[in-house]
């Protein structure tokens, strides 16, 4: 576990994303809102929520940190066939909230495949990324928009 | 929460996979054992084993399984510049382990993309996907190897 | 902590119930969905079947069950100012599962307290009850309608 | 989950109780001391006081919060066949710690219940409130104090 | 993780001990249960039996055990400068539970620790061992007498 | 619960240290790393740092603690047939973290007994205390050598 003891605290930002690919049967049912299992997204965007409070306990070297704000923002992409999943996490700490938003997203994908997973057993979690952070010594982080990384996830 | 008063509890297995796409650099130190945090790989199979154990307080309509086995195995696939991980659950139970796999591999992945972050924020963690799973009334099921489903995933 | 080894597992159920009293405006905002933190009844429902499946962590002296299932029910009752909460547990065990429903009713009300203080903070939880239980060597149990408490509880 | 990072941190304090409505006789062994499974009024104490610091894993949308203090204290009411609970908690937090007080009574009400049920099922947890709380934006808040409403609940 | 899927549950039991030696003041205000905290005594022993529930949280490779009973028995002893803590686990489970009987006496002795350490922090849990286990494949086990040994640890 | 709402923050440090006693084979194992269930060290080290992070879920009365550092180190000394482990806390509290080290001490050394016990089931765990702590009112504190006591528990 990194010593945090000589790091004032500043406000952190750390944005996180992620996709669960899946049939399009299943979509048209997330949409309807017709899923067995109840509200898939209601119920993901909460689980991810409540992850990123637990992340210190599932990370082993994370810090506890005071999350001051966690968002998880879920839409249904009919265009690819896909879930996409972002969540964004704000702190004033003395360590960066990267792994909190990056937890949170995965939570919540593994939460989508719970609920849709009778319909579908090969869905597939991919693309989870962090795209932004902000806050601390090593100062703001941003995703390089990598055409040719994200054409090879998508195109290869 | 589906109600499974009425199953018997039978053998039930259920084997999940992922990876952490990184950099080159990164690799080699993760091979040379000289990552400073320590012990990447020995620490995100625990990480592992330990969520397995605690899927139902993260994924909200899961039941709580009695797990008589989980193994996490983590490679280096220097090849293709990315970490594998597999997960495998068994249990004697009335439902399914295969949340089980999954939040081992998601959180191995995570507790990698931690330990590496301070070389490579741009990490991936991708294709977490269950392969197979047996037992129960809807009896075995294993992932098509299919290159074409493969290929789907990659070119949608 | 009862020793409960020399007894067989049986199927047990329990059933408990309990009321948010609250403003008209609170409950007028609950049935539009318009209440700004968000769907109170969907939240406050996996708060209650998440902390059922947390009960032996919470009470000291209960024993860690294998939930079979968990249902909470929230209904909005105008006529009286309130909000009803109803949760139903099922498992095999041996001993019963009365603690796992009340803990789903109390952690499901405090939800809805929580996500309605900014309207409310004078709310009141109230009625926490078991209805009925059955398994077990006591056998079935079930509250008598006790009427003039009831219609006291019921006609502030 | 509410964005507290531009809130500085106040002193805050909140109050809340309950009540576990029983029969003359629980009373009577709680008194003496004799039930059963043990010291119930030391137990439910301690329930409390760790249910205040599991709040935010309990109530989802709540904050992880560094609190200063905790207190419950339960009183064995004879006149009115009930067991009165009460919970303090202090904090230094941008946002208030009403959750925690209200999480701690219904923990504690619940922890009487398990110690007593063999005794009496039928015992009923109600008139859980917040009775006042202190510190942030909103300022000082006092429950009202209802005389109506309270000699109902007290004389059924 | 040991892999128990092929072996049957059957009785097990573990007792484990413990002490903690302190000063005679510490015993003497432990005896009259003036401690400052409070109930020290009655305090470890639900702490004990809590841990002892979150064994597989606490042990990376623990297996989560369905406990039928845990008990804890701590003695003041005058004589010798300590307090003395006993544990006692039980489960119908294809392992055995000696980690749980472990863990509720260290859990148990910490506890011990924290509430007295205002007045003594050079206090030292120490001779925590199995006493015995029963139930399993390797049958029964007790610990040798070894009088030599425990000569030492008694008379320092 | 002590009440802290009136103290700052301060720099805290806490030390506890601990031995585990074992066989000479089980050490000559431990030293070349063929242990069946694995790298016994580097999972105890783990398990001690994650313990420390649950401190205040273990420990009834414990303030949650955002801890910046802590530090499981462990040596297997052949000399004296047994596994010495300590653990360093550092915070920025308004309370100690002594509790923090001595949980994380005790933690390890349970792991270490549970991934040995197969080859030793009379291992005991001893001499747990604190070495040291700064920070706080009270202001640092250092143990005593105290050579005879050392003496006994190192000669046995």
């Amino acid at each position: 576990m990194v010593d945090t003891s000589a790091k004032m605290p500043t406000l952190r930002r750390a944005r996180a994303r992620g996709e669960v690919h899946t049939s399009t049967r299943v979509l048209q049912e997330l949409r309807r809102g017709t899923m067995q299992k109840g509200d898939v997204v209601a119920v993901a965007r909460l689980a991810g929520i409540a992850a990123a409070k637990q992340t210190a306990t599932l990370i082993p070297l994370c810090h506890v940190l005071p999350l001051d704000h966690v968002e998880v923002d879920i839409d249904i992409d009919s265009d690819d066939d896909r879930i996409r999943i972002e969540a964004e996490v704000v702190c004033r700490a003395a360590t960066g909230a990267e792994m909190e938003a990056i937890v949170a997203v995965l939570i919540a994908a593994a939460t989508v495949y719970d609920m849709c997973k009778a319909m579908d057993r090969g869905m597939s979690i991919g693309s989870v990324e962090l795209m932004q952070k902000s806050g601390g010594q090593s100062g703001p982080w941003r995703r390089s928009p990598a055409p040719g990384r994200t054409k090879l996830r998508r195109n290869p």
